[in-house]
């Protein structure tokens, strides 16, 4: 039998459930999501002496894979989400796909769900939260519902062609973005897109010089903290990099950038990790500015780097969180954390890839290897490399060359070891 | 139905087991035993992309309430062990238990045993292992095998009566070990405990100043990596603190303490973590002196703090060498680690753990409390607090306070938090 590519030993595996895990006295925690983000929550889980529920599509799903409270079904399916989550203290996501109305019968039926349906549409519907942020004077491209051909020709007029078009739901890692060149590739886009039952918005492209991500959290009796502000490098819509502190990041602009993001998560009644995702780009007024370019609640790419660079990690802040207990320090531990993505490569080398693993540890014995258990597809994220270090420039080196080796099983730079 | 003292949700909670996970590319790691040590092992598994495997004999057991791939089995019988070691591309423990015959089978069976028979039994049987220490001319206090009441009454002779009475096997956290006053007591004891079929050995009760805790790490192709040097605090023999690094330790004594736990570990072919536990002592020459008291081939409670104070964890790096990856960096994070162990208290308090724990977040928000999913016993290992710092003696008053408070929900020094 095959599971999202992965053949089980019998043919009967998914059938064979374990009742829920009740522990007297342990909270249980679900997470509705089966990814990575899952996964690495339940390392935290562990250490908290909680207990991670997760809600998978499969068992050998990457948070499958890794917890002992493995409950099988489908977050579309209000049932099984009741089914699952029940004698939950507090259930969360790894993913903004569970519909609004099924989130309300959770509460309904008395459950904790950490963030609110009120807020996580914010993360869901990107023309409600631009139309949100905008109430608030949080600083965003000048955007628009784009309803018909005609809402997408006024929209190219006002920005003078630089159109961003994106799906209002369910877009990720650059799926769901367009940039069309000229407005006849626009409105034939928004025709098409409109037809096939997309609801879209567009937005003025920001011609940016840095991406920036701005990570907090906060808990529902209202307590926040900030970790400082890390730089993004995105490669085709996708995160690969992440440095914090932001490199040359002007202080004043690194504070505006917190500040922002505690507003939004104050305002928005955000519980659990708050990622705004910003552009970095020179204003009309030739100075340094930010503008909210995206917003996710939950852990997020860009904070991966918290796993080894922060006294508490995003994925344990998160858990802390969503129970309502008291938020971690966020310091650093090194004067630089830098994350790599291992991104899978068009082909995957024959090398496999527990042996790519052992050349890296090997070169860099201080880098800290995080797989997600996934095989491998091009494209896809299948872990990252966290790495500390002194020094910004040589660190990014460091990391982004162990992260190829994993994706490539060669060196980028031609190092060849010695033969021990 | 009750296991260990937990109530599963189903009469046949236990009985419905999942047959084991095998991933294609993901190599499994057996961890033979269910305790906090293969818990802490899974947070390390999860990030390194590995398949942990926990033979558990329950359902609820500490690692397997963590684990994607529980199989429940006996390790004193070797159709179980064989049976859920298949496929694993290592075994490894969490503790010393298993029958040297049954891992003989096991490696007949083609399984690499991590660490071997011809290791562990040095750290399974005392007498053995002070045979080969003395052989290696490493410091140990005089020591004699036990096989008679004449025996004991030589011995107490030889050392003046100070005496330390030891079972050469099975004994943890101060059970089976004795201090005999007097050489009648002595004697009573010995015919008792042999009567009943326990060997033994005696060696000579050290006056000790401090202990300390030598971990090093070897891999099965050879390479070697040490720790810092800690000290731990022991009440009642069992370990209540760790501090590293030792504060005060002579840095000579401390080069000395790491050289001969490297030497065990090449000399008796070690794989995996090394704990040497150390007595430090004023010799007849008036000077500081080591000796070795006891010897873990696993990760070990004085090494805790390397969850939180290193770059590489006791846990991760027991994975990496049992797989005969390359090792991590041992270099220390913060200036101070201190390690506190939450044991149980003779009364567990009316307030729940869960709430504790929010105390001392709150209190603390530096704090990383680590919990096993165990329910309360008195004296119990349930937990620990680990806490980074710039001060050993500032660091170990806050760690020892958070212990304290999630042992007794109270504040060992009258604090009082400003009500929020």
């Amino acid at each position: 039998m095959t599971i999202d590519g992965v053949t089980t030993t019998a043919d009967n595996a998914d059938s064979v459930e374990h009742s829920p895990l009740e522990l007297p006295g342990v909270p249980t925690v679900t997470v509705i999501g089966d990814g990575q983000l899952a996964r690495m929550m339940q390392t935290a889980a562990i250490e908290l002496g909680l207990s991670l529920r997760v809600l998978a599509g499969s068992r050998t799903a990457s948070a499958a894979q890794v917890s002992g409270d493995v409950q099988l079904g489908d977050y579309t399916n209000v049932d099984d989400l009741l089914r699952v989550t029940k004698g939950s203290a507090a259930v969360t996501f790894d993913h903004e796909h569970v519909p609004t109305e099924h989130l309300q019968a959770l509460i309904d039926a008395g459950l904790s769900v950490q963030p609110g349906p009120g807020a996580l549409v914010n993360a869901q519907d990107k023309l409600v939260m631009r139309r949100r942020l905008a109430e608030l004077g949080a600083p965003i491209p000048a955007f628009a519902a784009i309803d018909s051909v005609a809402d997408a020709e006024a929209f190219f007029d006002e920005v003078k062609g630089a159109v961003c078009l994106k799906a209002r739901r369910g877009g990720y890692d650059g799926h769901g973005v367009w940039f069309p060149e000229g407005k006849q590739e626009l409105t034939a886009l928004v025709e098409k897109l409109l037809e096939a039952g997309t609801p879209l918005m567009a937005e003025a492209k920001v011609a940016l010089t840095h991406e920036l991500s701005a990570l907090v959290t906060r808990r529902p009796s209202g307590e926040t903290k900030a970790w400082q502000i890390a730089e993004s490098v995105q490669k085709d819509g996708i995160c690969v990099e992440a440095v914090a502190p932001a490199p040359e990041l002007d202080p004043q602009l690194a504070a505006r950038a917190g500040q922002l993001a505690m507003l939004i998560a104050d305002n928005l009644g955000v519980t659990g990790v708050l990622a705004v995702e910003l552009f970095q780009f020179t204003n009309a007024d030739g100075e340094q500015d930010i503008a909210v370019n995206e917003l996710a609640m939950r852990p997020h790419n860009t904070g991966h780097w918290t796993q080894d660079g922060s006294v508490t990690s995003q994925f344990e802040q998160h858990l802390r969180a969503v129970l309502d207990y008291p938020l971690g320090t966020t310091e650093a531990t090194a004067p630089v954390a830098v994350m790599a993505n291992v991104l899978g490569a068009p082909e995957d080398p024959e090398m496999p890839m527990q042996e790519r693993v052992q050349h890296v540890l090997r070169r860099f014995p201080q880098a800290k290897i995080h797989l997600y258990g996934k095989e491998h597809r091009a494209g896809r994220k299948i872990g990252h490399v966290n790495l500390r270090g002194q020094d910004s420039a040589q660190t990014r080196h460091e990391a982004h060359l162990a992260a190829q080796f994993l994706v490539q099983a060669q060196w980028e730079d031609g190092y060849a070891p010695s033969v021990d």
